[in-house]
């Protein structure tokens, strides 16, 4: 098959929040039929895969509201309007966790709900980790409990669904796969 | 700290429509205080990580209207009022690709956006893939172009950004690891 594009016709905003925002769009079809589209804009954002000295990962929990349940995920956080992704990986480890890093690569960057979310996740490696004098603190709706864990503690972790979420379990595989290639 | 849960004052929903809806929710945080959050709330979904006789992984493009682009993913879709996640997993793998499989196995769940969004995918690998005579076809607002590649296709679509999307980037990272573990 060829071209798979679909022509926005009508574009309606229906809601605009501090993070999302839904659109409503009427599409052409690759074959010429119409059908509609909820989309959800959101700002992007940066997770920090934080390791240790000790080779420790740095792990926050968090209650997330959309799941009415506390998680425990690596450090994340919205993108600023305009943010670089790097800067805000900085930023926010250092506003979830105290600790500031010497080096910080990216990882991967990979959207998070293709279907229905333009949302993007910039994942972070961070690495010669340092407790910060005074941190800069979190913004006054959020609140977080620090834990640091080994690699087989966040493996079983996924097993008993406290760890639950994508860039989190995606992070876990990684270092899984790091060490799999150190043995070979 | 202690308790992070957030309690909530009031909800109200914003929009309904076939896939997500959308409410607004006036919470309690930990502190006393009280803030506002923005949740979408979706069916849930299955990914299938289908994986040929001849060790080709089976891929589907498709745009995505949220991103304005074509991106190459896992066979994935959402799932029916009360389907079971393993069903729909063989329902959607024969409507995508015309795919019936003799082992399916669920590898993890997750969900893609804790911060805003309720939805969880049902990751499966499914292997003895056999081509189904009459398949069911796809949704008539779907359209896609079926790839077979293989793993080392799979990690250069990610560096390309031809794969861009968590669970896809996931079931990759997945089959490399089992890759490495192999070679021990």
């Amino acid at each position: 098959m060829g071209n798979l594009n679909e022509k926005t016709i009508h574009s309606e905003e229906i809601f605009s929040g501090k993070v999302i925002s839904l659109h409503l769009q009427d599409v052409e079809l690759p074959n010429g039929r119409q059908s509609k589209r909820e989309i959800i804009k959101h700002p992007g954002a940066v997770a920090i895969l934080a390791v240790t000295d000790n080779n420790k990962i740095v792990m926050v929990e968090q209650f997330r509201k959309a799941l009415e349940r506390t998680i425990v995920e690596i450090p994340a956080g919205k993108l600023e309007k305009g943010e670089e992704p790097a800067l805000c990986a900085r930023r926010e480890l250092e506003e979830e966790t105290g600790y500031e890093c010497e080096n910080l690569e990216l990882l991967v960057s990979f959207y998070t709900s293709p279907g229905f979310a333009d949302e993007i996740v910039h994942l972070f490696v961070a690495k010669g980790l340092t407790k910060k004098e005074n941190p800069a603190t979190l913004d006054e709706d959020e609140f977080v409990n620090l834990e640091e864990i080994t690699l087989d503690e966040a493996v079983q972790y996924i097993k008993d669904k406290k760890i639950f979420d994508a860039k989190t379990a995606y992070a876990v595989q990684y270092l899984q796969l790091q060490e799999a290639l150190a043995k070979k």
